[in-house]
């Protein structure tokens, strides 16, 4: 039985912070990096635990390598809230002054001849200041030199996966109950949010409610239509709880679907069957799209799935790994990210049906897990 | 006498953003470059009314140069949203297919050996990818090569910023009612951002509550602390209304304040004054930053005054031009910033004093008009 006190996820510690600093320096001067260079963000909140208040034209960089300490390079005045983060007594902290050039003293850092991995995030202007402080440095973007860095989750952030699933999972089935004939996009998606919060959520980052032909537009968010009777509807929402990503995804109907809209429903749950039973150790990540897409495909849907079939997840409700085709990279246990293949017909209605799954020893396991039956609403 | 019609602004029309990108493109000819890439934020905002409903790994980028049509390059998904931007007549759109590589397709309308200006926070990755895919390019932070691209705002900017200027004054004149002595700052904080709302902000960005020690912080926001009587507390809120940026800052007083705090208050209140009285077209930035740090350094709190003193605001509430030392920008009518000297004395207490400002054809004229007396609150 689930209690609250179970759901209080443990804190990560300074040497939790510690640990993942080692690591990336290790799978850096494994993927032929001198180090990585961190912009504020998703990647620096992992490593250290640190989110500065903005992120500003102000330089502020973790840079790990091999031959110093994990070195924080902050402005000064931001140089106290760093210093309370989690992970800041894991990491020599330097601040510079407003008004000065902090290139020189962060390419001090940098071994002149340095290759070294950058957030993609990191600001063009900050890539810049680098490459003039140090111009024989090269660089490259995280996500290309060493994509899988936040890839695998420890055992701790499997737990906060989830239970942001639970929340998600706890928003759809109080959803369905609410009405949607006759009432606005934005309004269901309001509610949408509201139960995210109510479930747990600190940050809720998107609800997609598309109805009729809005669904067609998969990177439709919620609008003023007023929903139809007959209408079939795409719910796709998530955010954050205790920092780590929730995004589910079901199409459901307003009154009896259609033979068309049920027909293609069933493709699309189909196609997400097949490839989280694709998912195991091992299987390059284009193996899941290239499964979900075959189902389509032999249906006669294959133009009508316009996007690639899933995402990775963590502290972030979208990073690597990408179930794209192209992507060669082997599934490996702790990799969590979505399954979402959807059909879209331009104009009348669309369907996707997404779970978050995360990869065991030996299979996938749900973290969403409501049912797929297309479900009616009124 | 206003009215609720008066205050409504008037809508930006696809001819006002071609005029935009046409100025950009011969001011971008003006500063020695071939050319300006512009992404996701604020830039893409004031150019072309576009704003993704998230910044992501996918590149969307405009090209601005002299050769050919506005160019935007979005994904294929987010195309649809993209064209219904009320800039998008004014431009050329290019999709490309998720899965393929966008960066040989962007760089294809580059000039192989041009020099570009490239917003501050354009993606390190999406920049990496075009010095890949265009090796004999260069390119320079916007901010660097053109920081005032968006600087001098036109009648349709001003009236939009003094709006949110007066509603940030509203809020100021509320705040000062309600109770401190014995509330925590966030509980203040979230009256702030309450009344920032009521008075017609869509987004509240900072709502700054620095009490006692806390004050002498000036990126603290606002924290779990109890204001205690005889505390001065530093208010420093701001968001957008309309799309367009408020800033404003001043210090109260729980109870008679101190004879220090208050003495602190009057040299923060001359810097204040002074600055802005020196405020008219011609005068260098730099000079503005002088001007206020001068008082207070012959006061003796030369060094406790720890930041500049001021940046620009306007569709976001930080931006050129800064007034900071080393800055030589002459002022131009039209252009808005703050001025907001502040004393920091460390774990004792803070004083800042913020108005926004425009740069008329002889002078400065406030956005901001509640008074600069040390206000008594309860």
């Amino acid at each position: 039985m689930t209690t609250a006190t179970q759901r209080t996820p443990n804190p990560f510690t300074q040497d939790d912070y510690a640990a993942r600093m080692s690591r990336v320096v290790d799978e850096a001067v494994g993927a032929g990096l001198t180090g990585v260079i961190v912009a504020p963000g998703p990647d620096l909140v992992w490593l250290t635990g640190y989110q500065p208040t903005a992120i500003t034209e102000r330089l502020t960089m973790l840079v790990l390598t091999a031959d110093r300490e994990p070195t924080l390079v902050v402005p000064t005045l931001e140089r106290p809230d760093a210093e309370s983060a989690e992970g800041a007594g894991a990491l020599t902290m330097i601040d510079w002054a407003d008004g000065s050039d902090p290139y020189p003293l962060a390419g001090s850092l940098l071994r002149a001849d340095g290759r070294f991995g950058i957030s993609d995030s990191a600001w063009a202007m900050h890539l810049l200041g680098l490459q003039q402080a140090r111009p024989a440095t090269s660089y490259h973007a995280l996500s290309q030199g060493m994509p899988m860095m936040r890839a695998v989750k420890d055992a701790d952030e499997l737990a906060r996966l989830a239970m942001a699933g639970e929340a998600a999972d706890s928003t759809y089935l109080e959803i369905i109950h609410v009405r949607f004939a006759g009432r606005r996009e934005t309004e269901v998606a309001a509610d949408l949010a509201r139960l995210l919060r109510e479930f747990g959520h600190e940050q809720v980052d998107f609800t997609v409610v598309g109805s009729g032909p809005n669904g067609a537009n998969p990177h439709h968010e919620a609008g003023e239509r007023v929903i139809q009777p007959g209408d079939s509807v795409v719910l796709d929402f998530g955010g954050l709880m205790h920092g780590y990503g929730s995004d589910t995804t079901r199409t459901v109907c307003v009154g009896e679907p259609s033979a068309e809209v049920q027909k293609v429903h069933d493709i699309v749950r189909a196609a997400q069957q097949a490839a989280f039973e694709a998912v195991q150790p091992g299987v390059p990540c284009q193996e899941i799209d290239r499964t979900a897409r075959a189902v389509i495909t032999d249906a006669g849907y294959g133009d009508q799935f316009i996007h690639r079939t899933g995402h990775g997840i963590g502290v972030t409700t979208h990073e690597p790994p990408y179930m794209v085709e192209g992507e060669e990279q082997p599934l490996e246990p702790g990799m969590c990210f979505s399954i979402e293949p959807g059909i879209y017909l331009a104009g009348r209605f669309g369907v996707r049906i997404e779970d978050i799954v995360t990869v065991t020893e030996n299979a996938g396991r749900r973290f969403n897990n409501t049912d797929h039956h297309l479900r009616v609403v009124e």
